[in-house]
């Protein structure tokens, strides 16, 4: 049974992950068969976002990794206790919390930092030569681990694209219901919700890149 | 296209809305070829727990309806203004927020109240004829909503059907991959996570009280 790590970053569209995609991704690693363990940063979001009306909740808090702890019913570890010799392979569902709080691509676009939990874990998958799935707007993590070149897709949004490959990577557009693989690094994208109007949609492609991702493991 | 109205409780398996049976619900409502609306009531939790040490946030105070847009992606409207005469079925997902925040039945067991939006929209639901579907702990409401004897399941657990079945409700035990229906009030209920250990399994019995809510619309 192949062991899937996934990384989470809080619990809200706004400022943390995309709470379809966490599920779905959860919900098509056991339908391919695997098991999977969640894992969040141990920091404070950037920001806390009211989901109702848009805003910054200005005097509010939050911590990735116990708000992450509400989509895994409660189990999920430290980010920095990830090994990545214990799995098969490595997800990132997206949402802001990608750009916000595992990175702050939100914020400097191509002159972006990683949190450094983050880029180890990522890091170890990659130089592993194990497989990776990065989904949304994760993806612009990519060319900060892997090598100049890497393909990957956020979708067709053109800034974002453009951010990406002034980072060196390489932005491939690609239909909602589909991925984008780079096989010599096995890193699989999809953009789900950096295009998806409903959440069949993300799920379409969200099923896919985690097939491909087990089909690379 | 049928459309459902989904009442959510908040976003969080301890304080609110169980978020996989929430997500798995939208799911399968689109896959069924309907489309959604969620509402949820415009009041304060009963209270935040950190779902990492699964330990009351005296400090904390958060809002059911400004939570609950978390799993919505921000559309969302308050439970208020839920007018049944616009909508085919309504299903509610399960987590503690049903029993905590839809009603007071975690505090105060069979003696439980509901709210009083939630009141109004379920009730207007059965007394128009239209089908309801109750996942989880959530079907701890319907005798308070329908007629003695009104069938439904929460699972097995002897203690909970047994405050049920003193407020007037049948119980009936049921596997997590089924439902119960009772086909004279168009009511049907799944136990999900009150049996499930997994969110395969939780889909499974939700994707089928799905099917049949839309088969009783």
């Amino acid at each position: 049974m192949k062991h899937i790590a996934i990384i989470l970053s809080g619990c809200g569209v706004f400022d943390g992950a995309e709470i379809h995609e966490a599920v779905l991704t959860l919900l098509h690693v056991e339908l391919q068969g695997g098991k999977y363990q969640c894992f969040a940063p141990n920091i404070a979001q950037m920001h806390v976002i009211n989901h109702r009306t848009g805003e910054v909740a200005e005097n509010e808090s939050r911590n990735v990794l116990t708000e992450a702890a509400r989509i895994t019913r409660g189990e999920i570890k430290d980010l920095a206790e990830l090994d990545a010799n214990d799995f098969d392979a490595l997800i990132l569902p997206g949402g802001f919390g990608a750009a916000k709080n595992l990175s702050d691509f939100a914020v400097t676009g191509a002159e972006c930092r990683l949190n450094d939990d983050v880029k180890s874990a990522c890091k170890a998958f990659a130089n592993a030569g194990k497989a990776v799935g990065y989904i949304c707007i994760s993806p612009a993590l990519i060319p900060k681990i892997y090598q100049q070149g890497t393909k990957l897709t956020i979708g067709n949004d053109e800034d974002t694209a453009s951010a990406i490959n002034s980072m060196g990577g390489e932005h491939v557009n690609c239909p909602v219901d589909e991925f984008i693989v780079d096989e010599r690094h096995k890193v699989v994208s999809t953009p789900a919700y950096m295009l998806a109007g409903s959440i069949t949609q993300a799920n379409a492609g969200i099923s896919k890149l985690v097939k491909k991702v087990f089909e690379l493991s």
